[in-house]
């Protein structure tokens, strides 16, 4: 039954026992559905502990869910989301953005996963012509999909430019905690304080089961939010065990503690290849995911022994992502097998 | 901690022990994510083993989902869906099949919750006519919103006039195992085996967690269902969680188990309440749910014992739904109740 | 090359010749397009003239784009639209707007085509619960499709319960020429002073050859109308022919002509033919409709001479349409035809 | 009340008076609304004999509808369709593809305005995986939005990249005719025998007043058309005056003649400004639009003279856009004036 540890995916680790735990804790009786229960309440609470009283907080399944509903609750169709070609909005939702929100998305080539200002200026030529979407939100993802970083400068930015053109940020955070273990941020430093308007909050990744949270630091952009939910399917009706997870997840910093465990393995297994000959890492890993171009010809058996995924066919770029239950022992039989592999 | 037990619906159960036990035993080593690992292909087998091998099926989030999504599978935005006025997809979904079809509802006042093709029929007037939307698919909910049941033969008809006019007869099963355990079929004949195009099977109402699955009696249907799921919003990337549940549901006839006694429950229910001067059951009970009208000046007190809705404000009717954890003690405890408030 | 002239739409009708000389007298020259031209700004004034200089008029192709973007302009994807279930928005448009606003159009069973508050009152409870879509606009037809007409004072009462649940009253006055004619209003009296706030305002039923304009009467709800209409592909880039139509249309009371004109005819008919034994009118005629219910045996031979539609295929209810170009002969014509056909 | 001709648009031209005239013509007695009138069966046996026998054609008011339509007709939502950056879809349609079909865009950077195979194929890696939207249309403009053309051969190369992999090629012939004229060759060599699937056929831009067609020359992409047309507010009701004027713009060449002279009058006006020193053709010209860039500076005051569009405000590339109407002397003036300002 128990399947061996890869490199393929932190969603394809299992669940933290905690989590688990605090699941079977709340099994108990009945709870009003659909989140006005307790737990909800509870979860909800500590949400606002974390990010400020006059912050609103919603659970939903997916971290996709988390995106497009977080950006239908602030853009209409006409309204146009700036965000970098590699943004899981833009390449592995299908479509769903497009077809919720009915927006469109304008993507912009990137060394790293990074939006800069730069890149977007030249669509406030836009603002105001009818013939043309309306840039309205600018995407990024903290840690990105490259396993890079925005600095608080950076994000800052990007939010002053935002609002000065009366547009929001909104914040991919499918892997928030390791980008705030990795920066020693709070999350609320690392989203509101730096500018972010509106966060998916993610956990699934990081040793929840399911559930996401969309964060919306404004309350008026919240006011329509529990519609776009039910009408999106993603009210869940016996929310207490969404709520539950995110409790266990908070409380005694188990976030931290996983997201670290993780980012340290991605640093392990960097430092183990990147002498390696053959092995060049395309990206600084910041997070817990590594991003190599190796040989091609040695890909397909490397997977047999520790599933991965390659990110791109034509350059044979890797991608190796660390997860909360990766062990030393993992990274090291990996590294030896990929030097093996490579004859050194 | 622990909720009291009340009347107001199945989702405000908890888990069975069965279910969070199997959840916890797939919680081992890594699975490759969104739905590629063994315990959802071997879900995904029984459920084959269950309605044919000819037949797909898909896990989703939510009952909403699983309704919204079928239909979409089925429909273009210029086709309808016929439903009753109180189906969940007309009044309870938050339009989320409008939203995400684009399909229109047509829907008929029915005494009970159920369609006739005598209702139907007027619409096909419209067939052909490019000013109308064109109906496509019939919808209809097994056990029924109302607790009433269709006999197979009702359903046969309805998937005949479908058939006949080149429609498609969709079933909402959030409460198929109530129906089953209560009409003694099997989920085979009570759907494909009466006619029955695509289902929707529940099972958070009866002691799952979360997880429902959209069943395609045509495997044409079920071609694109993969990018239709993705782009809902509704691709599980832990998906073994939602599989290891239904493999535990279906398994040992736990869902059978679990219906008889709600179902049982329900019919225990009515008949301590039946008789009491001042209630009148406004539909005969067939499943786990009783509707009665009583007097409106004591449903609050009522309901501060044993939550419930109430389903008509004008008429004071309401809705006592029975689950699997339901107790004889709770029945009689709120009859008793019941009698004392009406002075009996 | 010449069309007999029936009583079967106000749609068959031709174009009005002082339009055509109208579209014509602009063929001069190149203009910007797209609207950023000199006539269409003398008619966007025009507009405004006659229905204030706080008001924001939009021009469009169709009525049910008209009617279909106005909704959309107001109204999120969890907003309902309440109307009678004989509404054009309802019936004839093939499901444009619930594809393109998302939203769920709520239906009311009418004997005259009409609202009132009493249908509309039970949906109040569902404000604020997130299961059922949120009632935003009430929507009603003047002159309904049934021919009849609301008064000011039921215009004021369904525009008062309206906003005072924070609701909207739009108007489908594609056949609003013929309402005002017939209650001897100004546009402005029938619509924005009786508490109207969105109005389709046609012209195509009344001579015009294609063009319908959205008037907005608070700026507010006109925002971000022109990405609205160019999103719903109704941006014409030669606008000037539509303003020069609406120019035509409403200097010099052409307009009030042509729907004088024809609600006369409308009349005329009526009277003709309401002693026939064996026609039963259904509708109190007041523009230029005339709904009746005839024996079904003479309806073909009778639309091979004067070609007209049945309303209702099981009543053998009928309706006969005039125009700005019926003459008294053809009322005349097919009176005569009628009374042989049935006899007397 | 006669405005100055310049070079903004071919849009901004009024419409030609054969054109004109015709429509004047059938403005006699009623026709059946909605198509149904013995004009536009005219104007649609006229494609029939222009494109096949086998082939469907729907008019509809915009181009933008009939791009968006098109599309609508072959891909669902969760399909993409892959043009070039500049394509008006992509551009200049305020999302209306995203919005009403669903469907994503994924666009391709190019010198000129054309995709190539390689381009389009790394996209191929996305089909069968859920995660990414499915390509399933190539668009391409002909003549394209920079003036250039695709060669008959570059067409036959697209479309069999796009049979080959299930795809279909769709092609946006706002300005066909300019293409047709330039190439020398039939509507129908240009498009169904090179490999197009589906064609928007412009006619607006060449001197008609409104109306676009949407070909398929396959009857089975036209199976639905007539609903997904009404759904999309393109049905007009009046609609033998679009009718007339697609006849008279097939009838005796009229779109060829118009066509050749704009086409005409960009060769001249390139061989007018190309030795101006300061002036820089960016595209060589092939149909009737000249891009060029020129010193920003003296922009604003030509385009008091003539008025027309800066395509790229940062390198001051401008386009010159002739029409139907524009004269020689026009172009020469305009090239003296430019002369002029350039000192030269």
């Amino acid at each position: 039954m128990k399947g061996k540890r890869g490199f393929a995916s932190d969603n394809n680790a299992g669940v933290h026992p905690g989590i688990l735990a605090a699941m079977s804790e709340v099994n108990e009786g009945h709870a009003v559905a659909y989140g006005n229960d307790p737990v909800t309440q509870r979860a909800l609470d500590r949400f606002k502990a974390t990010f400020g009283q006059d912050t609103e907080t919603f659970f939903v399944f997916t971290g996709t869910a988390a995106n497009v509903l977080g950006i239908s609750a602030a853009a209409r169709s006409h309204q146009a989301v700036l965000c970098p070609e590699t943004a899981h909005i833009n390449v592995d939702e299908c479509g769903a953005p497009e077809k919720f929100s009915g927006s469109k998305l304008l993507s912009f080539a990137t060394p790293d996963g990074k939006l800069t200002v730069d890149m977007l200026r030249p669509h406030l030529h836009a603002l105001g012509v009818e013939h043309h979407v309306q840039p309205k939100i600018v995407s990024i993802t903290q840690a990105t999909e490259m396993g890079t970083l925005y600095s608080l400068e950076e994000i800052r930015t990007l939010a002053d430019f935002a609002h000065t053109h009366e547009m929001l940020l909104h914040m991919d955070g499918a892997r928030i905690a390791n980008a705030a273990a990795a920066m020693d941020l709070s999350f609320r430093e690392l989203t509101r304080e730096a500018g972010v308007d509106i966060l998916s909050f993610g956990g699934t990744k990081n040793g929840m089961m399911y559930g996401e949270a969309v964060v919306f630091f404004h309350p008026s952009l919240a006011q329509e939010f529990k519609y776009i939910r039910k009408q999106g399917m993603q009210l869940a009706s016996k929310m207490r065990y969404i709520s539950a997870q995110f409790l266990a997840y908070l409380d005694g910093d188990l976030w931290l503690h996983n997201a670290r465990h993780a980012n340290a393995m991605g640093a392990y297994l960097a430092r183990q290849v990147r002498d390696i000959p053959g092995v060049v890492l395309t990206q600084e890993p910041r997070a817990n995911a590594v991003f190599a171009r190796i040989p091609g010809e040695i890909i397909p058996s490397l997977q047999q022994e520790f599933f991965f995924y390659v990110w791109d066919e034509t350059t044979h770029e890797v991608r190796w992502m660390c997860s909360f239950d990766t062990t030393r022992e993992d990274v090291e039989e990996f590294a030896a097998l990929l030097r093996s592999r490579l004859g050194s």
